[in-house]
């Protein structure tokens, strides 16, 4: 097992597609800041049964972060990262340097509306034109057939599917669903900051939600839901909770009864942000 | 003769494509607002001497008109159009309804930096913006390999050019001459608002460029050669002036005497707006 093909720039990414377009392969994109956990994992496994081959980017943005974030300290382990590709068999790890992706003179941003509004836009206000400016680079740098997002972070999976209708980006958004540990907790790169206690903490996140979306869906009120599910979260030992939200699935519009809903949650604990959502199943 | 292949949505566009591409055939764009003139047809000229098949589309894009700019009376002939398509050759006209560019909950802008700043953004603020993204658009439509725009809209080009490298859209853009009448007024669209004596007045733009242009290439002080210059058009009769600058080719960043320059210019003639600019030969 030679592990994958290390692309660090653009043309070295290009040629490699063309090579592969040349015999006709079918190609998926995983796009990551590295730091690969299950959740990762799991895009790839549905990259890879999607497409002939998978690229996986290794890129931690720094145009997602604001100054007062955590891009430094943000977990940056390549070695690691490229066994895992190697162990789910990825053909090919983009890994460019900042300068690759925004050399000097770089002026343009991509600015999406519609589910872009509220949530997490309300407390990282440039959060999604960092995360659509990139994403929309590296679609039209490796022009995959398609494009592994996990619900994990749902906003951003409408985010990007919004984008690509809007900018006639021709590739193919796929949604897969978060992973959790056997608590509950969605797997992320930022939970590698808690200790014990906070892991515990942590896993109240989902249960707090579901226990609400199962309210919801049985016919009780949204506003009272979610300010119980906040008042519970801060409870449970989180520090303070930046929203709790019923929204539209898909639209991120304000949660009407007739239709399928997702509630979302973001919520510190200690220095960490954590977030996660599930679904408000249709009421019948 | 049969005329060119139309398309009126992006699916049959995207059709005819993936059908040249099989066949292994080089395309190029030409995007328009219709209302051709000369000028346009030189791109198109242009066009065709560098691929084997060549994509005009005829769009007058709302987002790129303020709600007190001339949409309603721009220009619009489009069998007159196809008619000169067929004459030069052209391939296939792309001609959408502005729901087919922007359905229902469109909601996303491209913003670009550099040279957009100044001239044109000073007096119509999101011009660029409504530009930016519908190049974007018609780019990731149409997938060509080059894309042609004249150099009368020079500001225009810059901003394409910088659109295309920052978002790595693969489209390599080419500059075309400004096609001009025998009195050295370039062709525009918004000279069929003119009358006989509105053209005389017109006229005068751009020899009045060219001697700024000429006195600053020959060491004249570049804040009193535009200052004399927007003197002498409103004495030729514009009613006002918008802006004629002094800029650094390519970045349009303020022009510096070793660097080859640029002298831009738009100016009022009742109520048409025109605009045209001239190459500052560097000092030697």
């Amino acid at each position: 097992m030679g592990g994958p093909h290390i692309s660090r720039t653009v043309a070295d990414l290009r040629a490699q597609v063309k090579d592969w377009r040349r015999q006709g392969l079918g190609i998926a994109m995983v796009p990551t800041m590295g730091a690969l956990h299950e959740g990762h994992l799991s895009l790839m496994r549905e990259a890879l049964s999607r497409a002939d081959r998978c690229i996986v980017s290794i890129f931690v943005n720094p145009t997602q972060f604001a100054p007062t974030e955590d891009l430094d300290k943000y977990p940056r382990q390549l070695e690691r990262d490229l066994e895992r590709l190697a162990e789910v068999g990825v053909q090919l790890a983009f890994t460019p340097a900042p300068e690759e992706v925004y050399p000097k003179g770089f002026a343009t941003k991509v600015v999406v509306g519609g589910p872009s509004a509220g949530l997490e836009t309300d407390f990282r206000p440039h959060f999604f034109e960092g995360v659509a400016t990139v994403v929309t680079k590296l679609f039209l740098q490796a022009a995959p057939d398609c494009a592994v997002f996990g619900e994990k972070d749902y906003q951003q999976l409408c985010v990007v599917r919004q984008l690509c209708r809007d900018l006639d980006i021709p590739v193919e958004i796929v949604g897969a669903p978060t992973v959790r540990d056997g608590h509950g907790l969605a797997m992320s790169s930022r939970n590698a900051y808690l200790d014990e206690t906070g892991l515990a903490v942590a896993r109240q996140l989902n249960k707090v939600l579901r226990n609400a979306s199962a309210a919801i869906a049985g016919g009780a009120d949204p506003e009272t839901e979610t300010a119980k599910a906040r008042e519970a979260l801060l409870q449970a030992g989180f520090r303070s909770v930046d929203y709790v939200a019923a929204r539209e699935s898909g639209t991120l519009a304000p949660w009407r009864e007739e239709t399928e809903g997702r509630l979302l949650a973001a919520a510190w604990l200690g220095t960490t942000r954590l977030i996660d959502n599930v679904e408000i199943a249709a009421r019948t």
